[in-house]
């Protein structure tokens, strides 16, 4: 359900016809954080019931990576060992529904206490302990998340020339509109081993995240993240917080996205186009 | 401040070489409500201290229009009668901030108080009494804005054709990177009246709004909203507050932003680029 179509007016100069045009799906997504099954609501540390932690406005498709992803990069959930199972939320008539996600937890974790907890009432996904952190203080005030160890992974720039026409080539594959946004981890040769795509350019990446965290995959160590647009901030404190050594895009890269993989030790490569690159960060990672 | 440059290494083929290259700013920005001055804190009725209302991540420029824009689009101001004051607000160390914007509301007016009641706790901009409403609810569920009103404003498709260009060269004066969203406001005869940018696309329209607010212009019920890039519920959701009928974008619309304009009363155009463009709802007033 990526794609739905609608009747539009098409004027080519001073000509107007009727047509039929495809859109971009984008539906919210409801993330809700159910206890446990068997809790015993009668002790004295009672589970908070089933809340809404989350509605994100997604392009439908994944939708459980999509939620874990999410909780994942914002710091509420830390690995699939925290997750008792994953479905569809049931609506107001007691239905389940597409666009409800439930995350039932594993005994002794509660998403909606972690986020209470974390005074949870952010707005665009920015972490509400990092608050309005000084340009150059992003790691102390934002990232609560260790920097990347250096360690020998390392990619071959011609390796790096060669990940955007492969993104393009899967995103042929899955797409129809060609209207969304794609990210893919690839290896250190090169080779694509997951695309997700959305309208919304954070959930392709939480997509993918939340597929390895079903995979028991995290930290993504030897992983390289290309999207295919823009490289912001969050996207950045995401693959951070997923491990990713190298985060590569086609376009540009933001001043606080530049800040926080410099600080966060990723290497950042933006305006990956044809047989150049830029490196902003790190370029230890990048080498023949 | 739209710009920053950091020190990258530039890989062209197998040959690295060091350069500086131009980044596009992005900042967090917290938005604070204060109570009005002299507030009697002894009162029954005490109002809620400077309160943190949001932090939003964009590119620094035109901040207070930011701010403001940004309360009325989510519904918790509803015009510039209720606006005492819009400052920096002061950091940890009492030093105005260019990070902190403060508004400062008239007696009576509790924004913090107003955030807490609507259970404000959303995320990406979704409107938390929006819940997970059904693709063809969204005018019942979503939009707890009335529909815009049907009057003869209209414009000519060939007065459409001419707005992207005009939006460009707008952004060519004012940027540098050309890496910012842009989003501007049109008469009927198509002549520009304003223009935002910003690396977040909502944002850029936030300016606009909190523009027209602080001018007493609300509601822009004969203007066109042009923005660069595609058209997401968020920005339909954003010019049915502010009144403005006809939206336009120069790429393509999202489902759900063509279900909200059509159960809105507003005119979503798209694709426009040449001498063609796709209207989606309400044509009658794209006319010759």
């Amino acid at each position: 359900m990526r794609q739905v179509t609608a009747p539009a007016v098409r004027w080519q100069g001073a000509h107007a016809s009727p047509t039929e045009e495809e859109l971009v799906a984008e539906e919210p997504l409801e993330v809700r954080g159910a206890p446990p099954v068997g809790s015993d609501a009668s002790s004295g540390d009672a589970p908070t019931p089933d809340a809404t932690i989350a509605v994100i406005m997604r392009t439908p498709g994944h939708d459980e990576e999509l939620a874990l992803g999410f909780l994942f990069g914002e710091g509420l959930l830390f690995g699939g060992d925290e997750i008792a199972a994953v479905r569809a939320g049931a609506d107001a008539d007691g239905l389940p529904s597409p666009n409800i996600v439930e995350v039932v937890t594993a005994r002794g974790v509660d998403l909606a206490r972690r986020a209470q907890d974390a005074g949870y009432s952010r707005q665009f996904a920015v972490n509400a302990s990092c608050g309005v952190c000084g340009k150059n203080s992003v790691a102390a005030a934002c990232a609560s998340l260790p920097p990347l160890p250096f360690d020998d992974f390392a990619v071959a720039p011609t390796t790096l020339y060669g990940l955007p026409d492969r993104l393009r080539a899967e995103q042929r594959v899955f797409s129809y509109t060609g209207g969304l946004h794609g990210a893919a981890l690839f290896d250190a040769r090169g080779e694509l081993l997951a695309m997700r795509e959305d309208i919304g350019r954070h959930n392709a990446v939480d997509k993918l995240i939340g597929r390895a965290l079903l995979d028991g995959a995290l930290p993504l160590r030897d992983r390289v993240l290309l999207v295919s647009g823009r490289l912001s901030f969050e996207i950045i404190l995401k693959a951070l917080a997923a491990g990713i050594p190298i985060v590569a895009a086609v376009s540009a890269p933001s001043s606080l996205a530049v800040d926080l993989a410099d600080a966060g030790g990723v290497t950042l490569a933006a305006f990956l186009r044809g047989d150049h690159v830029n490196v902003y960060t790190h370029p230890q990672r990048i080498r023949e």
